[in-house]
């Protein structure tokens, strides 16, 4: 855990250079606008620690996986979001001098990553090692307005000498990725060319054959007598080396504009010229132009999604942080994009999708953004189906079952570890379960007989036939699974993956009985050659499951072997021995009763209406403490459930825990990224958790309630195109309607007519 | 499986040139002397598929591994043995054209393993593709008598035309391994030299420098008018090129001397000149000399291990391969070696040891070798000790606990897979049992006080941490274990391996009993820190240990979900989807009943004298049919318990699939080496199956049967310095003592005194 950054309500500040931090910096003030992004690394060179990251949304590549022992059943490769060309680069030097901080005495260093604005700033003074000194200030942006175009000024100012300066912005796409598995590049060249006026390359991923076109301009301004310019070319890289007389005390200013322009978007020929027109328009406008277009499309975005925390600093901090990366990984524009676990800070997991997206992602989505993003969100999966069949296929499985991979890109599984790959299937059920999210939050009753139920039908056949009869039991059992309890594998009976089974099961039955008859329904079910034993057969699943129950306790069992375990609470493991995952052999974990991340109680979450308080009690206090929360995606879930239990105290420390992990680098881990997806945890903790926000059957449940540590809250939601804004004070909570629509809705489980453009208000509980 | 070997008693024949089939050729006829060994690739250039591969014994390299996701606890990296240099190659050309078998028409094509005097012939008829006809006649040897000396002997005819010749003798050390993980190689050149009277190429290992010389002379003699010689040099390579005329009709003949030593047995500065004078001395000696020497070294091993059958030309054939191929993988005399699964035939499973040593190739030794060479077997895994103490503390076991690895080269575990690494812990019992079947076996009472008991405390240190108390069963359990039948990973209570552990805990307690108070043995106590807390830890485990027990069927369990399983018998899987491990998804089989090798039934097996009949039919007749012997160490366990139940048909069954495995290509894998170390299961499915041979409490028992294939057999061991030859016909069995000295005998069950150089006879069963 660390605590260098500085707590302000809109900003990230990092005070003085401590290059031990410069790869958590880098994660931490990344910068992104959904189509693009990059890690926050500098533009001047930097020989120290550093890793460089800049990534195209879409574009990956299929790496060859190493695997030890091969199983049948296993994907060929792993795909990887791919580091992309640097498009932000400037070499400085001054009379042949490079300026490079880790060469430098560096001081007055100072980072900002405006959150409200959508900008990060870079300022220092540096003493090179031959003496001279400069000031530098840069600001850069991914633009939220332009999303092919990014931008950055950069103004230097010599403070005790004058002379020749060489100013070398450039685009370099002879990258690679840190984690390529053979050392290989990804990249071809395709086409380059370098000139004053505009300089680009054309690369092209190997295997995939995206083509991607980076250019770029520039201008310098100011403190700046102009000499020579000439141009490189090397593989895969341009530069425009500008020679110049700087004089002591007078700022010069580059302004660079850059365009990345993908072949997801364009056909390959005509790459380089709209990535041309995009640069000269950018420079057109100038960089305060762009800038400013940048921050009214931030605070549109802040206008839906905003949370106000008062009276708690760090808190305030903490969930903006968490609502900024959501907004600049995605922007639910391209039904194809998805959510990587590390967004564009970073390459770990390869950038790919997780079930992730549809169990904690898609909440925030559907509540701060236009109903198309979630279902965009939701249509990703709908796309894929043909590949989760296949992927069922792989395994043994038949007419039409899919399985929907751990581990995406395109639809294929890129995971291949077995107990994972073939056993952590729970995965299927939360597709399933997005489906019946997006269409109960917004309404879109179509969508089931349109997408959902072909869907459902693939799952629910997969299901059906990962069963199977135990003659011993006298019951459907389900053997072979990891729940997503990582921490144990392989195991029979986990009660979470056989409860979302049996949901999918009945939610399927119940989609197939709401539409039957009707002409899309028969057209589909034809389609699927889907035979009504099918249903049948799920049925008899649905009557005779076996759900593990311990009686004693009265809980259910997280799996077959569970109580045989020693149990104890995560309060016995010895002083310095955790997290166990960084101090135990793989061995000692599995074997122990410590659960990595929410596993039966994530059921609970998720079916919590079925249950009564006594219930959803018992098992939080059996199996909350013997959680040691090594998945960032444990907290928001236990935080959610203990609010409910109201259980104050546990319910903030687990929000603190989600809402601070990079920012606070708890698990020692943010080097490598920031946990994107844990992310909408953190916004799940606080709108399900402390506002009790619920959608039930339709309707808008809220059963605020105010952590000790704070003087209020206020949020922002769009629902059933309504714009609500629920603010909660130690005394009220109010729930302004600034719609002018009314809405039915529920509030302490009271139900009021909000009026259009009307507020009710109700004492805090 | 294939069937194109010709069924012969002593040879080992193909007739006929099929490219297709070569490298499983490679395999079968490999030959070696213990020292070192080498597939039966060509000695003249071949482009066609081939598998080359030289192996000397003990030298390894630690290759980097291949995995996908590293878990806490697994090993940096995976030793192999290496692919050493090839001597046997001579290249042959004619007017410039060189002779290749994929480039000519082949006829007459034969290949023999003589397995009775250890000599490996091949002769061909070749037309080249300019019509040049020639024939060609090779016969080699890894000599037995010198064990650093190799040999061959080519002769070549031209059969149609008269012209120049090139012969082009050479040493090549620029090898690589088929399996290196990341391409690399493995030999570093440390000096070579090329003469007409000597040639060599001195090398090392990277990592783990080992230092080999392989040095060379050779003659040529008959049909031969010799011309200039020259001398090539390159990178780890060199040859002799000689250059003459040669005459149709007259037959050259090529001989070559060579020799690999290595610094396991002498200083790297003398590694050159032992070479040259082993060459040297095996050149005057000459190939017919080294031939004779290397034929009686050979009857001297059959004096000892050979089998006999009456009636059946290929178990006679199979039977002698598998001794032949054991005696030439491991003689005994270096404690530091040990027998790799694939021997000196090819290099999969990296030619380390596995459990496969003390479990099935130990008998084999025990009975047909001087004490000398188990005592060794069993040595080996006292010298590593230590490293099993710190295999177990990488994995959080303390306090002189030791783990013996799954796969090793060096006492260091190699496997990574944390279900195998962590998990198959079942090889410490196999270890620990060693040392009472070698003390059984030979009355070697000292070596349990002398090394036995220190590895068998570190065991039982193991296993009492490996179980832990279940509160939930008020017994010790034993979680996350995978028993023999790999093809179920992460169970509980494996019965296999918990018995395993109790008989572990129980041997131990008992050799503390027997020598207590001993000098040796308080000094031992005192060196380990033992503690007499430990052995009532170990007797309270033994009074309460959980053994899964169905009471329904009689018979004990596999492990704790096993009955939920889908039980089916093997028949009942589809046709054309068996070997399932080559048509199944790993998860399909995992979550199957099937059992890849002797699991429960490897406990029936072992400790058979526990259970009445009954109660081994019962398990026999519930665990068998779902058995598909995927693993090559399968058959012998279940021929020798279908011939304690009196099911001949059964035992000949698994008998004929174990012993013809590799001739036959039974699971289509033979070309990447025999299965070496199952051979001594054949051996024990003779002998303790047909022969119904036992040691029990050091006293010897036969209780033999004729399986109706055959019409008699005889076999010999050495027990207790006393030579016996068992025969047995339709009518009789008799034993014969070929010793000065009489030996106490038990036959059917009835004690005899077998005098000295006396006999016994009884009427067969």
């Amino acid at each position: 855990m660390k605590n260098y950054i500085k707590h302000d309500p809109w900003s990230i500040i990092e005070e003085g250079f401590e290059p031990e931090y410069n790869k958590i910096s880098e994660s931490i003030f990344s910068i992104g606008n959904g189509m693009f992004g990059q890690r926050a690394n500098f533009e001047e060179q930097y020989s120290g620690e550093t890793l460089k990251g800049n990534y195209v949304a879409g574009v990956y590549y299929p790496d060859k996986t190493r695997v030890g022992w091969w199983k049948n059943g296993y994907p060929e490769y792993f795909a990887k979001v791919l580091n992309a060309s640097n498009w932000i680069g400037i070499n400085i030097s001054f009379d042949g001098e490079a300026l490079d901080l880790a060469t430098c005495k560096v001081e007055e260093f100072r980072r900002e990553l405006n959150m409200k604005e959508g900008w990060l700033k870079r300022s220092f003074k540096a003493t090179l090692p031959s003496g001279k000194q400069v000031a530098v200030s840069s600001v850069r942006i991914c633009s939220m307005a332009r999303t092919k175009v990014g931008a950055l000024s950069y103004s230097v100012t010599p403070l005790n000498f004058s002379g020749e300066a060489q100013i070398t912005p450039y685009v370099d796409f002879d990258v690679m990725n840190a984690d390529s598995n053979y050392d290989e590049k990804f990249w071809n060249e395709q086409a380059k060319s370098a000139t004053e006026d505009f300089s680009y390359v054309l690369a092209s991923t190997k295997k995939t054959d995206f083509w991607v076109a980076t250019g770029m301009k520039f201008k310098i301004s100011g403190g700046w007598s102009a000499g020579e310019t000439a141009v490189v070319v090397k593989d895969k890289y341009v530069e425009v080396n500008a020679s110049g007389q700087v004089s002591e005390g007078k700022t010069l200013t580059i302004e660079k504009f850059a365009s990345n322009i993908s072949s997801m978007y364009f056909p390959k020929d005509q790459l380089v010229s709209v990535c041309q027109k995009e640069v000269d328009e950018a420079a057109k406008a100038g960089f305060d132009t762009l800038l400013q277009e940048h921050k009214e499309a931030w605070a549109s975005k802040w206008e839906k999604s905003d949370i106000i925390i008062d009276g708690d600093v760090s808190s305030q901090q903490g969930i903006r942080f968490n609502i900024f990366q959501l907004n600049q990984t995605y922007t639910g524009e391209d039904e194809r994009l998805n959510i990587g676990p590390k967004g564009f800070t970073g390459e770990k997991y390869g950038g790919s999708t997780y079930w992730d997206t549809e169990a904690y992602c898609l909440a925030f989505y559907l509540a701060t953004s236009d109903q198309e993003v979630a279902r965009n969100l939701v249509l990703y999966r709908y796309k894929h189906l043909q590949k989760a069949i296949e992927n069922a296929q792989k395994l043994g499985f038949t007419d039409g079952a899919a399985l929907y991979p751990m581990v995406t890109m395109n639809g294929e599984e890129c995971h291949n570890e077995w107990e994972i790959t073939f056993e952590e299937i729970h995965r299927n059920g939360a597709i399933a379960y997005a489906i019946y999210d997006y269409i109960n939050y917004h309404g879109d009753e179509n969508y089931l007989v349109d997408f959902g139920l072909e869907v459902l039908i693939g799952i629910s056949r997969f299901w059906s036939q990962r069963v199977h009869w135990s003659k011993n039991k006298g019951q459907y059992v389900m053997h072979g699974v990891t729940g997503p309890n990582e921490y144990e594998n392989n195991v029979n009976n986990n009660w979470y993956t056989s409860k979302m089974a049996l949901w999918t099961l009945n939610y399927t039955l119940e989609g197939l009985a709401k539409h039957k008859g009707s002409n899309k329904l028969n057209t589909l079910l034809q389609k699927l050659s889907f035979k009504d034993s099918e249903a049948e057969k799920w049925q008899h699943i649905l009557d005779n499951m076996y759900l593990g129950y311990d009686e004693k306790r009265g809980v259910f069992l997280q799996q077959d072997g569970f109580l045989d375990k020693e149990l104890m609470p995560v309060g016995d493991i010895p002083a310095g021995q955790r997290p166990i995952n960084q101090n135990w052999s793989w061995d000692r974990i599995l074997r122990s009763c410590f659960i990595k991340q929410a596993d039966t109680l994530q059921g609970i979450y998720l079916f919590e209406d079925e249950f009564d308080i006594e219930t959803i009690e018992r098992n939080f206090d059996f199996y909350e403490p013997m959680t040691v929360h090594e998945s960032s995606l444990s907290p928001c879930v236990h935080a959610i459930l203990a609010s409910k239990l109201g259980r104050k105290e546990k319910a903030y420390e687990m929000y603190i825990r989600t809402a601070r992990l990079d920012l606070d680098d708890y698990n020692n881990d943010t080097e490598d990224g920031c946990h994107t997806t844990s992310m909408a945890g953190t916004w799940m903790a606080f709108a399900k958790g402390f506002a009790g926000m619920r959608v039930r059957n339709g309707e808008l449940y809220f059963s605020p309630y105010l952590p000790d540590h704070w003087d209020g809250y206020s949020f922002k939601i769009k629902f059933r195109e309504r714009n609500l804004t629920i603010k909660a004070t130690k005394g009220h909570v109010t729930i302004f309607n600034e719609s002018a629509d009314d809405l039915g809705i529920y509030l302490f489980d009271k139900k009021y007519q909000l009026a259009g453009n009307g507020s009710i208000d109700a004492p805090m509980n």
